[in-house]
């Protein structure tokens, strides 16, 4: 049994995108788990009528599986994060106060991503002595999906960051993908340890360290595509979220790119083209957790419709389902205890 | 008229590769140009002469457009950048002397490349105030080839770096490209001036203050393969090289995935991909000329074949025909007295 609040006003076509997709999303599960469309109680109800009443009058059966909880409250895309303290009553905050109090299981917006993060961070607070949360994004390659982190919610990274990106991308790439034991790459200009930028640097001798990560060393640019590095598999990929955020949408605006190259030629290659980008598509993979969080906020595209809602209410529900934060949580806390006793076994060699 | 000075010493299939490269650039160019084989003297003669004697039988008539220049020592891939100081005797030391004693205009290597940077510097000398010497690749795009730089000389760029590597592309651009007022565009995480990491921030007020340049912005990643950001035609992307080499090697490696990825749908279309990303093909565009350095040194890929050093021949006489070096130097030139002025003018204004 899960519950989850969708943020019914989020998006640039709420609410009728995501009353929608929270329609659809019931139809294809189990009757246990129930939907929170959070927003304007009025305009939500009136949305939920008239789809069901119309072209959605098939999933009427699913109508006692849907809670409205108002919120009187709605933050605009051109809003600052900061918006989250002065809309107090805003969907967001109210749907993410929902999970603090233990009457919901998870969070799914399309709005305002800056005031999501800003809002998740204020009601779920973070894990453990993270300062700040992440976002993991599913790069397709040869080999299936490698999750590549931090994609855009940090820049200018210390190494320390780096390594936490590095747990959190484990447990994602665990719980997500159903990866046993993820090989952890660590982005930079050449694979030897001296290469890269000094916070790239730094991190590869403190990832060597950690314990309990499968870290394959520095990865460049062109393993990415081919899912793998010199002499082993690549599920994971750490970079702060200046490169990460470029290159998700260098590679976003590819399959474009290459139909216009060769749009006379492509034929029957069209559909393989836009298969091989596919889980690029905001919509097929419908959203991303933003990771590190103590709980579960599933950021979705603005531009989502209702697949792409139906399909992050499915990425909420998997990460519920794993126990995903918890093991994040936990993860986190055997990396500062064992940090800890590293410090002190330090101090009492070095005394002695 | 121009003399290019070729490492034959360079590149993992040398020196049969360079020499035959410089044979093939040979009959493709005009009778004026000539070429000047650096290495170990007997090792080179030989080589000319087995590939007159067999395979490039019908190129003897060009045996007199190449003069060889000894060398004794040689430059291995593994060397450290320092190796230019140990063995001054090395191609590249003695190759890129003769451009600075002005019996060469030009110098093309396929060997170990921060040798050969390290050796452009040390001979060459840097233009004006410049710090590093950055180098240009060229992407391909839906609407032809955009210059990214620096694509992997330089991590951690101060803002001012990034200014400089503005410079240097709108030169590169114009020369090499013939683009006209070339759209230089800086690349971050969002189109707003306040978005990127602490020096992209920096650097876009500094480009915005740049007299002369046709600076359009921030850009963002999906901007590159498309060729332009919202606005405007885009001929140049400024990033660090950390950022711009892990771009560069990821583009090159999706052909080779694509590949993979629909291997059996693709049929006809293969070529069309390929094409598609030949101007990646280090082979095809041959070199890329090291900016900033007071003349012309072409870096190539280690595994340069003949074509790839005859196409990176033709880049160096390019370079030299268009006065590239001489170009930068004076928009450097000016850029420090513009610079120098609106110090004055901001000291005598306060004083005022």
């Amino acid at each position: 049994l899960a519950r989850v609040a969708l943020d019914a006003m989020g998006g640039d076509f709420a609410p009728r995108a995501t009353v929608a997709g929270a329609l659809l999303a019931l139809a294809g599960l189990p009757a246990e788990h129930t939907i929170q469309l959070v927003g304007r109680a009025a305009v939500v109800e009136r949305t939920v009528d008239e789809l069901l009443a119309g072209e959605f009058a098939a999933h009427r059966a699913h109508r006692d599986r849907i809670t409205v909880v108002d919120a009187p409250d709605v933050v605009e895309m051109s809003d600052k994060p900061t918006v989250v303290r002065s809309k107090p009553g805003s969907s967001m905050v109210v749907g993410l106060r929902l999970q603090a109090e233990g009457e919901s299981d998870a969070f799914v917006s399309a709005g305002n991503t800056g005031a999501q993060m800003a809002a998740s961070l204020f009601v779920l607070k973070l894990h453990g002595d993270l300062k700040r949360p992440a976002i993991g994004t599913l790069f397709p390659t040869a080999r299936g999906s490698v999750v590549v982190l931090d994609s855009g919610a940090n820049v200018d990274c210390r190494p320390e960051e780096l390594v936490q990106f590095a747990r959190l991308g484990t447990v994602y790439a665990q719980d997500m993908l159903g990866r046993e034991n993820p090989a952890v790459g660590l982005l930079s200009i050449g694979e030897e340890a001296e290469k890269g930028n000094a916070a790239v640097k730094e991190a590869h001798q403190l990832l060597r360290a950690e314990p309990g990560l499968n870290f394959v060393g520095n990865v460049e640019g062109r393993d990415i595509p081919l899912g793998r590095c010199e002499h082993d598999a690549l599920d994971v990929v750490v970079c702060d979220g200046f490169v990460g955020n470029v290159l998700l949408k260098f590679y976003e605006s590819l399959a474009p790119m290459l139909m216009d190259v060769f749009a006379t030629e492509l034929g029957a290659s069209r559909e393989a083209l836009l298969a091989a980008f596919k889980e690029l598509d905001h919509a097929e993979h419908g959203g991303a957790p933003l990771l590190g969080v103590k709980g579960v906020s599933i950021i979705s595209h603005g531009k989502s419709s209702p697949r792409a809602i139906k399909n992050a209410i499915g990425v909420a529900l998997r990460a519920v389902e794993t126990r995903m934060s918890e093991h994040i949580g936990r993860r986190l806390a055997d990396a500062a205890a064992a940090n800890e006793r590293h410090e002190t076994a330090s101090t009492s060699s070095s005394v002695a």
